[in-house]
């Protein structure tokens, strides 16, 4: 019966494969630690715009020009 | 002022008169059980790429193929 | 696969029926509207405490006291 | 550690600017009020097409037709 | 960046180390899949009351009572 | 029309006038930013236990401690 968001920003790269690669080891993670069958999981991904997620006061990308890495 | 969020599967469509009867529907509903009023009940549809969502572990049109029928 | 979270007030009077109707309306809702199959639809009720739920900048039992009404 | 997520009406004019203001102003409150690091504070903002948002058992666009103003 | 909202129903059951469980699984999946650092991922859980949880158009509990078996 | 949540983890001392400045706060912000009128705007505040919160791969208690400071 767990249902499951999933919000990462949009870069640009996400591609269906590692979207899969979320649903299946968080489902089976589910399975594992708390005996929930699979098809009564749900899993729902989305992602964000980047400059509609903020961090640190700032929205992501100016944040991370700041902080001078890629977070 | 009840807030509720209906998360559905964007499967290419569900028309405005569609989601319109879900706004109703669900306001009309909670004014019944709840005798919340209509102007004090916001409804959020959010229509979710296939690829976005997952169920058995599976995207869920990888977990309909599999399951043989449009669940 | 729907997934329907509904956010109520905490009004110390919602009672298991009235949520068990809450949960029948809106899951018939999406099967009369959207075809989507009861078994395959999350419905998830919220209770929220009345202090931490804001409108018109204000908790919510302030706003009531200005608004006179029990809205 | 707060995770705060803004959702309003897709309306053709949200600016980056406007996002940017959004997030630094709710970050700095929750500094301000609960001392939560800006750093440890993520902020995500969801626009809503106005087809997708209901008030008074309506769709927005309509509600607001028939209650002629622009709330 | 990621924030991933997990909710399942509260059985009763789901220890601290359950949840620790958890927390690590997804937040070291969301590493390897999408290289997204771990003290930059949250993860919130949340744990629903039975008799807030709906599928197949009835309270879990009921739901489960009728399906014969502890889905 | 917006509706905010915001999810804080609850740290025993999060008082209805702390929650009070924040709903103040974020609603006085979407007015001033984008017009949004108060009573047109809900704000839910959702205090999380720490054993749910977790950030760093951690239940949020054990990442404050192996970080060796209150984050």
């Amino acid at each position: 019966m767990p249902y499951v968001n999933i919000k990462i920003t949009r870069e640009g790269g996400t591609t269906p494969q590692q979207k899969a690669k979320l649903i299946k080891g968080v489902s089976e993670l589910l399975l594992e630690v708390l005996n929930k069958p699979l098809n009564a999981t749900f899993i729902v991904i989305d992602e964000v715009e980047l400059e509609d997620w903020g961090v640190g006061g700032l929205p992501v990308e100016e944040y991370r020009k700041q902080a001078g890495e890629k977070s």
